[in-house]
């Protein structure tokens, strides 16, 4: 079990210092900043008796109560001494920050050996070591020298902890949040297999997202991926894909080369997510999390753009999605609204001239259509006629919220990154843009997978 | 010629009106938005007297001046009228910006075909109809019913104009700018071809972009390409690739169906570069817009994140990318700057402690060594240790400047996008930023490309 990292009662942070150039003090901050944390913190130091307030200790076996967590950032060198201590003191867990152990050299790769070796047979838990640490933001704990990711319900394992640093700008800034994270570096006790089994059963996890980088059990892996999925969505980003990749992968965190071709097979069997890109992975993490499951594959799509609702609809048909065709019901019903040029196909151009009128209702009409399973409101913001940039994006936000949210309605907003009123709307309404439209046809496409593998499982459990 | 279109000494709006609500408000006030504009401007209008202070007429005809250009934005069925009266005063070309005719139904084509036949016979080019107008940005003319593009050294050729306008957002916000900018809609007359030998010909267009939905005339437009693309690069971006695209497009602008697979042949012959999606389509032009061509194809890597350099590595090799060794010489020479950590392979690993003047060292050792043609500087930002959030990027551009712009650098910054410093710092650098390993490598691949493609051409002149 691993469920005591993330809800850990005592902590000790060992190489804690008042030096703001070390990262030993960054840890020390980051628990610090939540003044509500329910973990007691004790810091181990042998320079500072005091830091932030806090009485520092020489070590470990001072500290009068037992630990949960031990986290270590002293020098290399020193981490066997400390660990010893560890051991003694009889902590449940260990996460070494410290680098410069299996990623380095083979001598590194010994050593590791070794603290896996003793740590076990003392009954401790490892995480790391090379790792940033970990984070539980539900309890507001950060446990690592990266910032804190925004509150919300993913859970993220990543192998690389700068990339789960750069995760969190790119969460921050699309209204993503994660409910844990973990880092474990060069992974040399508890598993990817752990982690994911931990997150399977946590109740505020609902999206589960990896980054990795090597796998050392696939069988164990692949098969935990297998048990998960059908309950939570499961997203993997791979790096070391190539050899390039791979030999870079190796130096980064000692990872063993994997052959990509072989685990894209198995992870696809799986049915979890495997993205080739940044991109997509983050698409994903949009669509999961603010998007319901369609009920059927049949999209409707609006616009004021002809040009953006024809790149969508190509990239609709390279995803091998399905365009619905509008029902006499639905032209009647949408007829009103809009002007003599517009013609009643799908994708339906109601022309630059359209506005937050027109959006509203068409888009309420689609969503409300029973031969319509998924909406796609293309918008290109007008300049001109005096719009506001962010009246159409309203329109359509007010439609899904009087459908009750029922259907997943796909918002296009074509390069609209830098409408922050589109963006502080969006953030206001929990909600979510796509601002291509390979993104948002990509989220269409995954949405309409996960449904038909539930559907499926369903079905089985039936028979 | 279309010459004229661009730089017209007189321009006539025919459709002026001081209704906001209106298309012929938008162009007239954005013609007037800039004060110091040297074309002559005339309004017709039949309800208004006066607008912004500016005379209406009732008609064409009774304007003293000859005129270059006449901008038509009278309602569809008023169209025809209104280019009897062009023709009459011998207008030399009309931009018809109503919407209304061949993208409706066949009336509307034939309509069009009408108008066409009758402007050629009276010697009067045309642009539209079903169009936003055009304009140039070198002398401040927005001809257009959209905002002005930024200004800058890229001409596009739009067939749709929202895309257009999508696409000006989308530069404002990557630091990159307009030329020349025309959308000619239902393309009855002035062709993508002619456009484009202008482009090729005006001094100020450096970097020539397509958005494209359908071809007239094929084989003139691909001997365009191939005579343009060894002068300037042309990239092309097409919507109704597919089926679904291209039922989207024929109603968008009554495009008639391609066939992707052979025009794609027959682009990717022509060595212009024909994009998949629109952030290929804008990658490119970062690339071309504000790098200079490798010498050479070895690419050297440095970073503070693992993760992101693996995942670079991945594409790298994914786009058929070559990393350099590193020789003896440059690691004597790195190796001063770095911790006894750190491993002298490529990417080299600088760990997440590098600062600003690792950064800066290590870049400009980089670009000073003779067995690299590119680097690549990736960051992910550090939020610890006191580091300023922009010094990396800082560190790296100096070194750029301090050897003198040479050799391609590219920054991956990984999803930097709301980081308002290093923003700020790129735009007063003139210098662009990509934010994920694809981008980054698909920037490469296609500096190399051109690379190769001018070398290439050089030597068959040689012979």
């Amino acid at each position: 079990m691993v469920y005591f990292f993330f809800y850990p009662k005592t902590i000790a942070v060992i190489g804690a210092t008042s030096n703001p150039k070390k990262f030993g003090n960054a840890v020390t901050i980051n628990i610090l900043k939540n003044k509500d944390i329910q973990s007691q913190l004790y810091l181990i130091s042998h320079k500072s008796k005091e830091i932030l307030g806090l009485k520092c200790y020489t070590s470990i076996l001072e500290i009068p109560e037992h630990i949960d967590i031990a986290i270590i950032l002293v020098p290399a060198k020193a981490v066997d001494g400390v660990i010893e201590q560890c051991i003694e003191k009889k902590v449940k867990g260990i996460i070494i920050i410290t680098a410069g152990f299996g990623e380095i050299n083979e001598e590194g790769k010994k050593k590791e050996q070794e603290i896996a070796k003793n740590c076990k047979e003392a009954g401790i838990r490892v995480m790391g070591p090379n790792c940033v640490g970990i984070q539980n933001l539900d309890i507001g704990l950060n446990a690592s020298f990266i910032q804190a990711a925004p509150p919300g319900k993913i859970s993220m394992i990543s192998q690389s902890g700068s990339f789960g640093c750069a995760m969190f700008y790119a969460m921050a800034s699309q209204n993503l949040g994660c409910s844990k994270f973990a880092n474990i570096g060069n992974n040399i006790d508890v598993s990817f297999n752990e982690i994911l089994d931990f997150f399977n059963e946590d109740k505020n996890t609902e999206i589960i997202c990896i980054y990795m980088e090597t796998i050392t059990d696939g069988r164990v892996f692949l098969k935990t991926l297998k048990d998960i999925v059908l309950n939570k969505p499961i997203i993997v980003l791979k790096g070391g894909r190539t050899a390039y990749g791979m030999k870079a992968a190796s130096s980064h965190t000692g990872s063993i080369a994997t052959n990509y071709k072989m685990l894209k097979t198995s992870i696809n069997q799986s049915r979890a997510l495997l993205c080739e890109n940044t991109s997509d992975f983050i698409t994903a993490l949009k669509a999961y999390s603010f998007l319901p499951l369609p009920k059927g594959e049949k999209i409707g799509v609006l616009t004021n753009s002809g040009g953006s609702s024809v790149l969508f609809s190509d990239k609709a048909e390279e995803f091998n999605l399905r365009l619905a065709s509008f029902s006499e019901t639905l032209i009647d019903k949408m007829k009103p609204y809009l002007i003599s040029l517009v013609k009643f196909i799908n994708p339906l151009d109601m022309i630059g001239v359209a506005d937050k009128e027109q959006y509203y209702n068409v888009t309420k009409l689609m969503l409300e259509d029973p031969g319509i399973d998924i909406v796609v409101a293309c918008v290109v913001i007008p300049p001109f006629l005096e719009m506001k940039s962010d009246e159409h994006y309203r329109g359509i936000i007010k439609a899904w919220n009087d459908t009750k949210r029922i259907k997943p309605l796909i918002t296009l907003i074509m390069f609209a990154e830098e409408f922050s009123d589109i963006r502080d709307h969006s953030k206001k309404e929990n909600t979510t843009i796509f601002f291509t439209p390979h993104d948002a046809a990509y989220a269409i496409k995954i949405l309409i997978e996960r449904m038909k593998l539930l559907v499926k499982s369903r079905a089985n459990q039936k028979f």
